[in-house]
């Protein structure tokens, strides 16, 4: 058994491979093609090429590593069995029919997981939509269009592959590709613990995002979450209709509380959606982590700013008073024409926003900084200031844009080249700061 | 007092227009210059032309219904008396240093009102951002690329010109547009209760959004939400900041809890952050009025379907039985393999995915249709079921897509115009059910 030809395998067999477009194998070549290393197709009866890699017809006839199963569930012991003859170390096995799927099923997966263990192999599912590492060119899933996600620093491990799909283009429509995304399915001897410690070693993740629906690995997952030094979020699902989630991935029913409690102790931050699983890896992967929970909020237009102020207020965030040092400098570039407490408000884009921000950022009672700013095209973001800022300063910067689509561009690209979070909604912008006071020190 | 020139006036005066980019007098002639009707720049230094019209000395030489006041606060009282003369039926006053700002600005917002009542002006604002009415091109705002905004058919009235702003760009953002944009800002004379009855009657508006920091007129605003016909989804935000919100617009402080039962009363649906503003909005302008709360959610992922029952699970959202009929169609379907309940999980998109859909959508027991799907290119979204469900049954369908930025495009504006709402994440397709469920009858 060996995890490092799950994860960094040196040659890639997809058997069941096929000409036939719309077929899993090939769906699943479309995206193995991409990898730099040897591809086997692998089909008896295949004859010429797929996507350029001439058909093998058995895996026998390859040296490896990682085995993509396009072939049906009753099929893949079968398959395991030549797979383990051939020394293939890792195998991701795409059909259901197993452990979610009632009592014959159950039995399967027992004698999937049985061969696996006779021969060493690590399985990723079965019932999974696969694995993607786009740094390694490695696209080991049917995903159709998955070989275009880019390299990003959040690593996604869901226990449903359609959410971590889902998780995977949505964090790609923002522009910020995934350093992997690991759909565990029914977990036949690859869960959370396995894959926590790999993720956390890996340069290339600064954030890992869990999506659990129930494992029975429960307590050495929550022994990784506390081990890893990577900060890690997690959404809990499937709270809620009991019978569909054992339909899905055969998960046992725990309650939300059992995770809730447990994981937050151990260090992770809980999120409730989709997008707060996304912008709290986000904003936990871009940023220096806070030395407290006070947050120091600059904002162009008041109306935004208030709301999250209240946002922030809800959830137990803290603005400090600031100190006269910074008052005095505030005082020098808005003349008290605005509101120079904490938040403090410029009424409107200036060209001196930047000077207030930096004000702010070098207060020494704020430990979060959270920016609000329409765009407006003559000023732009105050990316000068902010990279003099940040590079002076070891403290978290939220920036939170508004405007027309080209707020969301240009400048917005370079601030997140300086380490800035930056998010496109009063609520995401708040809700980060709220998740680095949370995890501050 | 003429509410139709601030709605709909024949012609437009900006007061203190400027051929200076960045000058406020400028960037308001650079959205008013999209008007349809005559535009006058009214600047007794004013020489030559901008963009295109040519300076005039005063309002009096002019015949404009509506004035846009692009000048100080110090300088209103004057050039309100001057439009009082001249005949001016309603005026945006954008400039701040009034109620909000303490005892000398609030004795200047009382001599505005008195001239403003003395001549029958209606005054939208004074701290405004200004108002934008894409259908008609009447852009009085100062806000660069407002008039680039779309028509579309959510009015926003909000308190606070930034979250105006803010929230007509998300709207832009998503491909909306509006209805029109309202900033109310210290509502001189001009406050919700005047303006919701007005959108209220537009035949352009489907749904209106109202961004609430507080206002002395709450009683006649809860019965102008009572009386309206069109759905209204309400934000009350500044519930802490006091003294920051005073600043802002001089909203009286006033509890959320106030609100919050009186407009739910009143048939409103109250939101917590922008995003659940315009997603309530868009969804009750989109979709017919659901008959009850019974939600039939139909997924192609189980994953992000389960994270969506779980969610409106918590919200008091129902997932009745299907009836033996539907199931019947289920099975000859789906052929037993996957989840036919409700939800009904199809475990990946297929080509009956539209037949699903469509089964559960005739279910005399679904009053909500939920669907989930990732798109894949070859099998696109099932527009064409779709558009013979949606003209066969009258309830309300929601559309949750996800997958690369091209599911994003064609088939989800198809089935937009359809009457179908779409969303891109779990968690805003569930919300939008929610509201259905809080709105149905």
């Amino acid at each position: 058994m060996s995890l490092t030809d799950l994860f960094d395998p040196d040659s890639i067999a997809v058997i069941g491979a096929s000409k036939t477009p719309g077929k899993l194998g090939n769906d699943a070549m479309a995206n193995a093609k991409e990898f730099d290393g040897p591809v086997y197709p692998v089909n008896p009866s295949g004859e010429g090429e797929v996507y350029g890699y001439e058909f093998v017809a058995s895996v026998g006839d390859t040296d490896a590593d990682l085995v993509l199963c396009c072939v049906p569930g009753q099929a893949t012991p079968d398959v395991l069995e030549e797979c383990g003859e051939a020394g293939v170390g890792a195998a991701v096995v795409f059909a259901g029919g197993f452990a979610e799927a009632g009592e014959r099923g159950q039995t399967l997966q027992t004698e999937v997981r049985n061969i696996a263990d006779e021969y060493d192999i690590n399985i990723l599912g079965p019932n999974t939509a696969g694995h993607i590492i786009p740094h390694r060119n490695l696209f080991s899933s049917f995903v159709p269009g998955f070989d275009d996600i880019e390299s990003g620093d959040i690593a996604i491990a869901a226990q449903s592959g359609g959410v971590g799909v889902t998780a995977t283009f949505q964090l790609d429509r923002e522009g910020y590709g995934t350093a992997g995304m690991y759909g565990l399915g029914n977990r036949a001897n690859t869960d959370f613990d396995d894959v926590i410690p790999i993720l956390d070693e890996d340069p290339e993740t600064d954030a890992i995002a869990l999506h659990i629906e129930g494992t029975k690995e429960v307590d050495a997952t929550i022994e990784a979450v506390e081990a890893a030094s990577t900060p890690i979020v997690a959404l809990k699902s499937g709270n809620e209709m009991e019978e569909f989630v054992q339909a899905h991935t055969a998960a046992p029913i725990q309650a939300y509380d059992r995770y809730d409690q447990a994981f937050t102790d151990a260090g992770a931050v809980m999120a409730d959606s989709m997008t707060e699983l996304l912008d709290a890896s986000h904003v936990l992967a871009q940023c220096p982590q806070a030395d407290g929970p006070n947050v120091g909020l600059v904002t162009a237009q008041a109306g935004p700013g208030i709301m999250m102020a209240d946002y922030l207020d809800e959830r137990g965030a803290n603005f400090p008073e600031l100190t006269d040092e910074t008052r005095a400098r505030l005082e020098d570039i808005l003349l008290g024409f605005t509101y120079d407490r904490n938040p403090v408000d410029t009424g409107r884009p200036m060209p001196e926003f930047g000077d207030v921000i930096d004000a702010v950022g070098r207060d020494d009672n704020v430990d979060i900084v959270l920016v609000y700013e329409i765009f407006e095209h003559s000023l732009g973001y105050p990316v000068e200031e902010l990279e003099q800022l940040t590079s002076d300063i070891d403290k978290p910067v939220v920036f939170t844009v508004a405007g027309p689509n080209e707020a969301l561009s240009d400048d917005r690209k370079r601030m997140e080249d300086l380490g800035i979070a930056t998010f496109d909604s009063p609520e995401r912008g708040a809700y980060a700061a709220s998740v680095l006071a949370e995890t501050s020190r």
